[in-house]
């Protein structure tokens, strides 16, 4: 036997079967909607949640066109899906949300890069750089290195980024890795920020959004370690200049579904680091720590539901990643850290653990920030293996 | 393709997919378990939420042994299964949690009555009744009519209740219906409450309890239809009251999960109306509402993993459910709903409408409870069908 949705509600294809799929599903099951998700493995942390999992590879356009089949809407858990296999959705009549036009700007750098300089929103400066003499070029226009190289697609969690020293780093950076067909380098101005930011916003097709608190995060080696939010210290105007580039991102592009915009925050002013258009890392304090998670917020603006209430719940939430570490056994340390801190929210994503890589997440909620993040810091340490008692 | 759980993860087996099975997933797919659910048709709430669904009745033997294999405990959604099939699980040596012997407390009133009664908590008078003239003496030693007639297995949501108001009516009650083997007449008490209070505990197997706050439920026509947590004005030696009764059952019983004592509050104390062992309605309020909802509870307590603290994160939450009405379109209700409350929690469980089902749930918190009540019951109204704006 199979199931089927509830008479007269939609289904929701999400193509990727990571633990944004997973937490998506949490949140179609109280919303009463569908989730239909395309992993390409048994061992994705949606699939391994169970649910209405479909079998294909997001890069293989027959089986992403049959998973499309039946969804009212096609949505993402990443943002690697070939822009030809979503070209031919959309010519197939499939409502793919964000559209592949907003989505390309999530895919490659460069085409961010200009959109965003175009609307007017700050940016780092920035360049295509052919070779190391264009390198050099840029870093001087900019008073010397260090500088920021990228490439334009493909990178994530701190792959493909490089804060290279001198013109020889430069030079090896660019040795090292052959580019495919279609990626190209980006230099961009290194920024001596203050702190990172992450302004999220939730925009559906009729144009409505809502807008949630700007948090702060922390990353390290180039992966999201520490959300808090709302971000602690944050001076008014600050805040109100994040939202409001999220806000006008969100416009520009023509974003449906949520749009995180990663900022740096400096004495002048904010300046746009990253986007993603789905739920992100930055935003997974809203499970407990807003009115309306992020994930919820990104079901109901791909199928043009009125949105949710993005408002915190906490004077601050503090969300720290669980990154897998030596020992491969999490349950055990799960049932020590759920002795030690009764209140404390552990997400798990039910994936195997390799050293490094993002298994889950822990989430407090309170008014003393300091005990906060002590709270959370342990726990995610403990989980890890980083720390035995 | 088929997924298992994370390495080292248990499984949980849920027998029965209605609305509890669903919610249960929710908890199931944050705390990285694997939720299995036996559900009997691709229309229940549980399946039409996918996940790890396998199909069978709840009263096969087969069927239920074939589920219980493979997974790691053994839990319910339901009260229904019957107690040979219960023993043999345990005989295979299956871990089901509540045992089969606390369960037959949640299965059969007379049971739980003379049980409860044993262990010294405040109780309606009651009696097992054979007949009519049994049920005039029991009335005449109450000081005349009403009493409730009830019927000691199956009733449910007000079927096998009754309020009795002579003789007359008794005899016409007790006609009505030919038993089943095994399924006694009980008469109790009429207690005039001042208002119906929910007590929920969660206790695990190495004796662990987490203690909620005592809830204000009202039922219409036997059904729940609000709830609100903490219940407003009790006095604290009532509340108090109200929850040393759901840890002294939970004790004398060997219950492991939620338990749900359902009481009549009075002028001179709180008696025991109902119990069940398991996610109850009284506390969907805890989704939102509490640190840590019942469902999550209820699955840490089964697995035997530290429970998490089950305080109050608002004011107050109120919780109103949703009937099906007459029109079978609840989608365009909900956004109407969802447009007029962004703040509202809207739950629906997946289900066919049919008048009078539970097919879903709102909650909404904060701190003006006269405000609360009106938003959740405006809510529940509007996408019932009862009113048009």
């Amino acid at each position: 036997m199979t199931a089927g949705p509830a008479p007269g509600f939609p289904v929701v294809g999400m193509i990727g079967g990571g633990q944004l799929a997973r937490m998506s599903q949490e949140a179609a099951l109280a919303l009463g909607v569908s989730l239909r998700v395309l992993a390409a493995s048994p061992e994705e942390s949606a699939a391994r949640g169970g649910g209405d999992i479909r079998w294909g590879a997001h890069d293989d356009p027959a089986a992403v066109a049959a998973f499309a089949q039946g969804c009212d809407v096609v949505t993402f858990d990443h943002e690697h899906v070939p822009a030809p296999i979503l070209a031919a959705l959309v010519a197939a009549g499939i409502t793919v949300r964000p559209g592949p036009a907003a989505l390309a700007h999530a895919q490659d750098k460069v085409h961010m890069r200009a959109a965003v300089s175009a609307s007017g929103v700050p940016c780092p400066a920035w360049a295509v750089v052919a070779g190391p003499a264009d390198v050099a070029a840029f870093a001087e226009a900019q008073g010397g290195f260090p500088v920021v190289l990228k490439v334009s697609r493909g990178g994530y969690d701190g792959r493909g980024v490089w804060v290279v020293e001198s013109a020889a780093h430069a030079e090896q950076v660019l040795a090292q890795a052959p580019l495919r067909p279609g990626v190209a380098w980006l230099a961009e101005q290194y920024v001596p920020f203050t702190r990172e930011l992450a302004a999220q916003v939730a925009r559906s097709p009729s144009g409505q959004v809502a807008v949630y608190p700007v948090a702060r995060t922390v990353q390290t080696d180039g992966i999201c370690t520490e959300v808090v939010a709302p971000c602690p210290g944050l001076a008014d105007e600050h805040a109100l200049a994040a939202q409001q580039v999220a806000l006008r991102i969100a416009e520009a592009l023509d974003v449906v579904g949520m749009l995180a915009v990663e900022l740096f925050d400096t004495p002048e002013g904010v300046l746009v680091n990253e986007l993603a258009m789905r739920p992100h890392n930055s935003g997974h304090w809203t499970i407990e720590g807003a009115v309306t998670s992020q994930f919820e917020n990104h079901l109901r603006a791909v199928l043009d539901l009125p949105l949710g209430a993005p408002e915190a719940r906490a004077p601050f939430a503090v969300m720290v990643n669980v990154l897998g570490g030596e020992h491969p056994d999490l349950y055990a340390a799960y049932r020590h850290v759920m002795a030690r801190d009764p209140g404390l929210k552990v997400h798990l994503y039910g994936k195997d653990v390799r050293p490094g890589r993002k298994v889950g997440h822990v989430t407090a909620y309170g008014d003393d920030l300091d005990v906060l993040l002590a709270r959370a810091h342990h726990a995610a340490d403990y989980i890890s293996g980083v720390i035995d008692e």
